[in-house]
């Protein structure tokens, strides 16, 4: 195994491989930690997608795991090194940094930190089951397929995600349930109140998922109110929109991250508040969170790691 | 031709290809128009490049016209409306803004500029020949390739780029020579001890290009000194690194920009001094300039304008 590198990234997702496109491309001879992270999944929330219609260079769309094989392939034809294993901690007080992994300590002179974020779903019965299957986690993603487009919808939460999300889908569905646990929206008065005033969707405050069904697709949806009474939905598709919570624990103490545990970037650059460590993709962004922007931060933090290397100065 | 639409795209490389993909699967039916601006050529600067290898998704690269038929392709396949001519103005100071066109003019409620920007190059006998046959700008796009490997390369220019590139290119000729007008360097100290102090880099001071001769490829430079002295460089490959012009000059008066004519936005964001346009692309990235960073920002742009869409109250 390789126990120094000039640029370590970790992550196996967009960012992650992006990043490594560019880095050994530049001769740096990148070292790839792949790591499973929450979910277990290598190649980050893409590999639990069907079809990618939004990604630009696929006109008839691409599944997400073929894509993350492509940009694997692309990556390693360079030159790009990988690991396969979880990065457990960053100790970024030395120099070069030490990144400890379960297969051993690695020295990098550079860090890009791209481990994504993982959408929050509850897990009550069938929606396992029907995961990809009428269930989805993003609405801008999955919202325009074919499988919800007239039919019936229903999105969880009441936040200005889930706001979004139901108007988003009012689009596609015919019509657009949307449940919150509590009485009010959580979400701001003007998103919140374009959902209430929107002639395709009904709002079922005070209710909770309680289970799924579905045939080979989903069909319904049950819902559970405070008081003790039932819903039951017949729907084609159903959202979480609860948030994403990032894969950012192992750096806790060491960076700067927002309240959420996104780290925290200088403006439009992969800069993070430790000099030598950048982050790209979803793990430091929580507004556009798609393949196509996590690719390009990936490709900005492999050229900010390069410039900070040219920048150093050799002392030697 | 469409007199009104809700989201109006100016542009036609990868930003505005993806912006357009991102609107139209949201059902805003965007319109883009895809002009020729300076040089020339609708599709921006990806038309100029044979090769792109670094662009996430295809393992043994793609050329770059063939990139850009594929997103005009995904991004029609959603619906996308595709109006052919230049915008000569934007007034912004009436809502909906009044894109006017050389085709006339069109009332568009949000406005994504994507039109790029273009490298400077130095217009000497021989530079159009070669073109793409030796001669590049942009030595991170090129500088990998087999056409330049272990071979003697030339990079014209005195700033900061300019010793980036150089330092950059050290890695794959096996020369570098860098010719600057004047007897100092204006780029940062830092970077131009590095390129003084490299065993690899020779500085030619006082220098500029006369012309450039080749067979099927470049061979050679002429430099004509200060001084009235002639220099012949066996070379390769030939980098222009004497910066780039955003295509914005549409909207001066309009909008803020920096001194070098760059769109202002609001960190990670598409968001420009003005309510409802946005920017993506080169015209806003002096920093990254890279078909998937651009890409990146169209995707940002489309969906800060479908959120801006969606926020405004609808007061009818």
């Amino acid at each position: 195994m390789k126990d120094k590198a000039d640029v370590l990234i970790v992550g196996s997702g967009p960012a992650a491989w992006t990043a490594a496109i560019y880095a050994s491309r530049a001769n740096l001879n990148p070292l790839v930690v792949a790591g499973f992270m929450k979910g277990g999944v290598r190649g980050g929330q893409l590999m639990t997608t069907t079809e990618v219609e939004n990604y630009p260079g696929f006109v008839d769309g691409v599944s997400g795991p073929e894509l993350m094989e492509i940009l694997e392939k692309q990556a390693r034809r360079f030159g790009t090194e990988v690991l396969e294993t979880d990065v457990t901690r960053i100790d970024t007080s030395k120099r070069p940094f030490v990144v400890e992994t379960k297969k051993g300590n690695v020295a990098a002179e550079t860090v890009i930190v791209a481990t994504g974020a993982y959408a929050k779903r509850l897990e009550v019965p069938g929606t396992e089951e029907y995961w990809n299957k009428g269930i989805s986690a993003c609405a801008v993603c999955d919202g325009a397929l074919p499988l919800f487009r007239d039919k019936d919808l229903l999105v969880i939460g009441g936040g200005d995600t889930a706001c979004e999300e139901a108007l988003y889908l009012t689009k596609f569905g015919s019509k657009v349930h949307i449940a919150l646990r509590r009485d009010v929206f959580r979400a701001s008065k003007i998103m919140a109140e374009r959902v209430m005033n929107h002639e395709k969707i009904e709002v079922h405050y005070n209710y909770q998922l309680e289970k799924v069904e579905g045939e080979q697709f989903l069909t319904k949806a049950f819902l559970k109110g405070n008081d003790g009474s039932s819903k039951e939905l017949e729907v084609s598709g159903l959202f979480f929109a609860i948030g994403h919570t990032p894969n950012s624990d192992f750096l806790e103490g060491e960076i700067a991250r927002d309240e959420s545990g996104y780290l925290l970037v200088e403006g439009y650059t992969s800069k993070t508040s430790i000099e030598g460590l950048f982050a790209a993709g979803d793990v430091a962004d929580k507004r556009y969170r798609q393949a196509i922007t996590s690719a390009g931060m990936g490709c900005m933090a492999a050229l900010d790691a390069e410039k900070f290397l040219a920048e150093q100065t050799q002392e030697v």
